[in-house]
């Protein structure tokens, strides 16, 4: 793993440099989804024999948070992208998983998904060799820069609801630049239109059982849902990993003493130092237990026998990440200003990314929602709901 | 003062409009100043026999929170403004602050200051009918955008510290255009370079007194410290009543309810009414404190025996004001996102704006060494000391 | 007022002396009443034609308050005994209210009060002369010390809600004995059972209409309710004065520096400083709503023209008090053991006891749907319903 | 480990029946130890081939948190005995491991500790065959309860510092029993003084090396007092799941919901959900950090090449996991109030034990100096101090 963490470094690296001015110009990322590629990390975790850097998936969100650190929009590029690359596997397809991973390593695939939830449901319509997709959806991040698009719809003969990839270029696809947001600036969450868009009969991945049949296929397809929240507790973490690590390195260079503080340096005055600790102590915890769920998770879906009652321990231990680290970025990110001073609200620094940033991922969907499955499942011992948010 | 309320009211409304959209554009607020003169704001506080408004000058908090509820910045700008012209009167010459009102009202001047206490202090050269001033201040709110200055300079021969005003276009004045931060944009707070800018005899406020002097006069003088923060905090009351009122304004006719919530309205969801209701009773209480500081302070300054004892008693309450309005407005800006909902990150909707303006302005000085006044004073009786910010 | 101020902190230096050792003993406070009696606080707000200490009744508060600051229940047993003599005005009958304050000075009666809303309503059942009383009520605070209850009951042949007053030690009035909380431990508030017990007819002090009622007679009435969630925001203030105060009083002259601290006294730990200067502008802000709460509940009881909204308005800002006030008292009473340190924690010391009485008298009525009251305001302009505790 | 688990469950079940009780009752838990020992938990992690359990020592923490949670005291006393037996080996002879391991499982030793280091060090006067003990010592946690003791001393003769084990028993040793304190009541964390009692020579575990050498040997020594507050941080997770789990379960059976909430149970509250979620979440990252700190505690005893970076490491997160359970802690003890309600006040329930341990527990050492090192650390790499805290 070690080799990919330092090309993870690498590329944050760069991304540092210039994340602040990126950040304010709100151009697509082009260039930075091209960084990924380059560097290999979008293959990183297809085993060698299919092509790519032959890490072990279960520690992509390692990489995922050293991105998200250095620029919280590429970072949830990426995350998703693994995720999207990872889900082929939930239905059971293996063929289709190996040929999957071979072409994405073989073209450097960039994946994005469209299915927001919320959204009445893409219309599949039965034509030759597979069907067309109409209709419109909102907030798909990294679509508009991808290259394969995983996607959800709804047959209009059968009303089986169908999940599919697709050439995010097909024609009949028209993503509507309509993403600008006061953060996660770069992350292209805009809408897509799909007029008469081909998918072939051969591109889709599944069906999905209805929400309440509890077969361990079913629960395993169902993953795919609480994976999600599992990168963006991930994505939390990253965000306030970089942001105290860029307001440490301004406090110990730039910060001044106040001029009543008795001391030569920002960084011995205790307030200071208090504070800062208090962060490192809660972003730690919230890392500890984002990576905890992910391993429930990566459990779960190896679990042959995969029960309601397994799929439910992940999925609320992925609850429990959501609360802990969407508290710790949120107070991160604020609190970081009183250890840098007045100064550093210059805009050219861009401290405020980071809490914009924070801010707007963290409204994913209302963070209350998994608070109340966690406090239901500790007073009755229901288990979550099935839904598109958990 | 029901009339200038209602003018505010009216000023505000036009401010409101656009705020999100001048945020971004970040041009020098001219028009917004010309809106305040043309509405009479500006000498609203001023005797009606002096040309002004007539109101009474210890209401001027409430138009200065009105404004700053619809846009920070110049709400900023005016209760700077308001400042300016009511130190005058700590000076304890009466003819000046008379013919200083009469000036105001006759040209409708816009004040603002020069005198950030940490950069080293602006050189005041005896000249020919008073002096020339060098050398380079940072922060210099609204100086800018402002017909007259209130400025601090040593002088060069005797090493007093003299308060002055000077016309804001003078030669030899020249404005740095250099502020470009996260927060309170409109605020034109950048440096100012004096090069041999002349200053009349004449227009001398006074002479500051050493800090450790406590005759009734130089603890009256002092005063303007401490009523720098207290327009702060009212600052930052109107900063939260104005983002808590827009927030409600999206989520009573935006925000969907969210589809595991069983109500019809985002407006009936009980984590939506339990959250706005505590950043409600939170403001509320900013608020009290913060007036009841501002009426110790005018009190102090009518004082004709003030003591250490009285000031201190003003300062203290002011420091409290200042620790409570900040902790409100930062939580108020920050929490009212989870009750519009992931919608309302678009940037056209602007709400982060809230949050920029209040993290930035709350940084003007550490809120800790509020604090630490407050907790000494509790632990040993010990006054607040007399600096450049308390 | 200021005599009675300075009775009142005697009064409380007294209690203060031996409140711990009180609080752990758990006897009824009979002492304590006396010590209210003989003091002459308990008709201080009585005018002195009717026998009264003629203080104005509008700053019993801070009489509550300072009591309160000192043992809490005895605050709590001395409010209550404010509101109940109080409270007779909202029915109009001025004759009735010269009668009750000339006895209760003449008699230096302690008044206690019946009527928790979430039990069963009390029967009145039409006897000679006026009612029988009959049922059982619980939380019937400082009752079984009381000389006179007010309490409140239904008639069994009409349905109608009175509210009278009756003999604290009147035949079939039995005392339950059965209050052992963890806080608030001598208010007495244990339960009341009614065997036959006699109400002259002329003790009745009105019949409650019904609470949609908008009459400002109705409106008048309802004011009760809120007038005790006023108080019991009095309260929690006072409790988190007694508890800075006196944790203050251990760090100056008890607590050690910790070895790291590079200080010579716990008093000049920055940490301690600024914790409790927090603590300090938390409780004034909670102070000064609780106060402009209590004020607008008074003027709403001196309107002739009484209207659902200024009702609301003063309910309004009592629920802000109360959210305030009791994330204040909560947090003062935890946060101060960081500042007295371990060595503080001794049973002798009795710190825990503020909060016990905090945790306790917070959880009145919860808190989250005064919170939820002042949403609903916001977001739709709601006004509080008219309840037994709004 | 499974067998252990069950094993403390029985344990734990027995302490929950009359934690309440005893905890009032305040009697030394001379019973609860006898438990301990009778159901083998005392040697449960003693090898079997020494006569002990057999359990993995590294697991340990779950037996001790299960315990805490029943019994906050008695889970203190276990964890601390534990502690003693396990850093015995860090003196790096092993056959006096071996033999005080056979020892403690042949006569099921109860272990307790001396050696509180803000006390003046005792003093050791060489005797024949050993030295004479002399000094007094306060906070000695479960030393009263103790069959033997691990105790720190200088020698008078050298200034060396020693630890060494003694018969608790001894002629000399006297307790004072004056541990009266609000929380961890029956710790009995009373005073010891020694006069003249006897330490045999071949019961001195080993020589302190100064602080500041840096050998592997002198820091695994100097691991002793993390593992202190490791063990405090497992205790403080304990103290929160047990209260959760009780809170949880008066709830669910007692709980009446708010006449105005709409809904049949306390449970289906959705105030109660989120809150009581937020609780689980917060208790669940405070679990796992701690565990995680645990673990990088036994690597670095483990570590024959142990650095100072390898010591710190585990010491900064060790302090990560106090900072964030002390946090965690106190919240969830005092926020549990306001899902089981008023009536949960009631003495008999013993709600309020759980905080008053929380409170007591987590002022151990002041958890404002272990944020310190982790900002320290942050800001500058400086390796935390090695003190009798760190």
């Amino acid at each position: 793993m070690s080799q990919w963490t330092t090309v993870a470094e690498e590329v944050a690296a760069k991304l540092r440099e210039d994340a602040a001015e990126r950040d304010r110009a709100n151009a697509a990322p082009e260039r930075e989804v091209e960084l990924l590629r380059s560097s290999g990390l979008l293959t990183a975790f297809i085993p060698a024999e299919l092509g790519g850097g032959d890490a072990d998936p279960a520690t992509s969100d390692s990489v995922t948070r050293i991105i998200a650190a250095a620029d919280a929009s590429i970072g949830h590029l990426l995350g998703y992208h693994y995720l999207h690359v990872w889900r082929s596997e939930l239905f059971g397809d293996q063929d289709r998983v190996t040929r999957l991973r071979r072409e994405t390593s073989a073209n450097q695939w960039f994946w994005g998904g469209v299915a927001n939830p919320l959204d009445a449901a893409l219309e599949l319509t039965p034509a030759e060799d597979g069907f067309l997709v109409n209709g419109r959806k909102t907030f798909a991040t990294g679509a508009s820069l991808a290259d394969r698009l995983v996607v959800s719809g709804t047959r209009t003969d059968t009303g089986e609801k169908l999940t599919f990839t697709m050439d995010a270029r097909a024609n009949g696809v028209r993503y509507l630049d309509d993403w600008d947001n006061v953060g996660q600036r770069l992350t292209e969450s805009g809408g897509v239109l799909f007029t008469d868009a081909p998918v072939a009969a051969d591109d889709v991945l599944g069906v999905h059982p209805p929400s309440e049949e509890d077969s361990p296929a079913a629960l395993r397809l169902s993953l795919a849902q609480i994976a999600f929240q599992a990168v963006l507790s991930q994505l939390h973490v990253g965000i306030a990993e970089g942001a105290l690590e860029q307001a440490a390195e301004y406090t110990r260079t730039m910060s001044r003493p106040w001029f009543l503080s008795g001391v030569d340096n920002a960084s011995d005055d205790l307030y200071v130092l208090v504070g800062y600790g208090e962060l490192v102590a809660s972003t730690e915890a919230a890392g500890l237990l984002a990576d905890h769920a992910s391993a429930l998770l990566y459990a779960a879906a190896a679990e042959p026998e995969l029960t309601p009652e397994l799929r439910a321990a992940a999925a609320l231990t992925i609850s429990s990440a959501k609360v802990v680290s969407t508290k710790a970025v949120n107070e991160v990110t604020a609190k970081i200003f009183e250890f840098v001073g007045a100064r550093a609200t210059a805009s050219k620094y861009g401290f405020d990314r980071f809490w914009r940033n924070a801010r707007t991922i963290t409204l994913h969907d209302p963070v209350s929602y998994k608070a109340r499955e966690l406090g239901a499942h500790l007073l009755t011992g229901e288990l979550p709901p099935i839904t598109g948010y958990s």
